[in-house]
């Protein structure tokens, strides 16, 4: 379980309104409350916070006019950048694997995530202030991701849960055999009465029906209502 | 390995251009070319797809005025939902293993995976298209996302990697013994010249510098330039 209070995302010169918003949204989204921004363009800073809906991370956001402030109590500096091949001299990981190392690194102490301005992402001052980058998985002809969504895939890295890929969810009760039976008599007597079923084939279309039915995997809170349906059709075909 | 091409994310009812930009761009970022709008605001579609950048993804989209065509191909329909609670009448599964049946689904057959509008999100009448739903897995107190950010979030978790949790990048060479001893001389020397090392305490505090160092994990990258640093300053310091 990532302990979200240890994380701090750290925005660099965001100058959008509608990014900071959005980031802080995504944050609310996965309970991460603490948010700084270093050296925002300040009209942005000021319209993203008197926002209708401006969440109470933002209300609550930091401003710092330089990286050194923003990261000092952190034990763990992490960038991200959308490039995969230029020699960035700083190790690399996918966005994955930096998901389990800052889980990691955040039970012991507080770990700063920082995203780049919207044109031009970290540069290589920033980076230098980073242990290490990470990148989310994009394709190589389209690696540059807008911030906001940047910011909401890793948040969501780091809550998603392993486990959850085989949690099925509470299971339909399905219908008894006596339901179900039921529900099978009404419709082999509708295939009677219509004329589909043919008595000379009668039996082994009764077994095909049968199995068919079964593979229908009707639910429980089902059955009386495809009887119901069933009966008021027969109802109208012995009356035609 | 998803199978992208078999794809097909479906915005019903967009309202805003920036919306369906930003869903594009997800969908280019993470390599998923096809998307279809059904009954969308006419004016956000238009503008979303003269927009400056729009991707190759908008300009292939394709408009439907009801859901029954936009999915009339598919063998699976998922539906998204922020809601947790309500009685929704299908199954639910978290993302997480939303996505692991997507990807089994697109190996044989399309699937379809429905956004509803950015305001209502799916109506109970669209979710009867659905074979089942899922939901991102967002805090009970704040569980309605931006549009854009659901859907990246929804590509992502298709295209993530679990054996790139633990991949670890290229190790940088560590120095050799040779290089590292090196730089331990010369770091001695400049504790000696400089008078921090306490002749009376040579021994012991040499084999702490020794160890220090070791701890350091130096790379054979900066090897070269550390000794290099402490070379001038040690010429510095006995100059002095």
């Amino acid at each position: 379980m990532m302990n979200r209070e240890a994380l701090s995302v750290v925005l660099l010169s965001p100058r959008n309104p509608l990014n900071i918003g959005a980031a802080a949204r995504a944050m609310s989204n996965f309970g991460f409350p603490h948010l700084r921004i270093v050296n925002a363009y300040e009209v942005a800073y000021q319209e993203a916070r008197s926002a209708v809906n401006a969440s109470a991370i933002l209300a609550s956001s930091e401003q710092y006019n330089n990286i050194e402030e923003a990261v000092k109590d952190c034990t763990l500096v992490v960038g991200t950048t959308s490039l995969g091949h230029r020699d960035l001299q700083l190790p690399l990981h996918r966005l994955e694997m930096a998901g389990r190392l800052i889980s990691e690194a955040a039970v012991n102490g507080r770990v700063a995530l920082m995203f780049g301005s919207e044109k031009f992402g970290m540069s290589n001052r920033e980076m230098a202030y980073c242990h290490w980058l990470t990148r989310i998985p994009t394709r190589e002809e389209h690696q540059s991701m807008n911030l906001g969504q940047a910011v909401s895939i890793c948040l969501y890295e780091l809550i998603r849960s392993d486990e959850a890929v085989f949690r099925e969810p509470e299971p339909l009760t399905p219908a008894t055999a006596e339901e179900l039976h039921r529900f099978t008599e009404l419709l082999l007597e509708a295939t009677r009465e219509s004329g589909f079923m043919n008595p000379k084939t009668a039996e082994s279309t009764e077994a095909k029906i049968r199995r068919m039915v079964n593979r229908l995997a009707i639910p429980a809170r089902d059955v009386v209502t495809w009887q119901g349906i069933l009966r008021q059709v027969l109802w109208k075909v012995r009356g035609a």
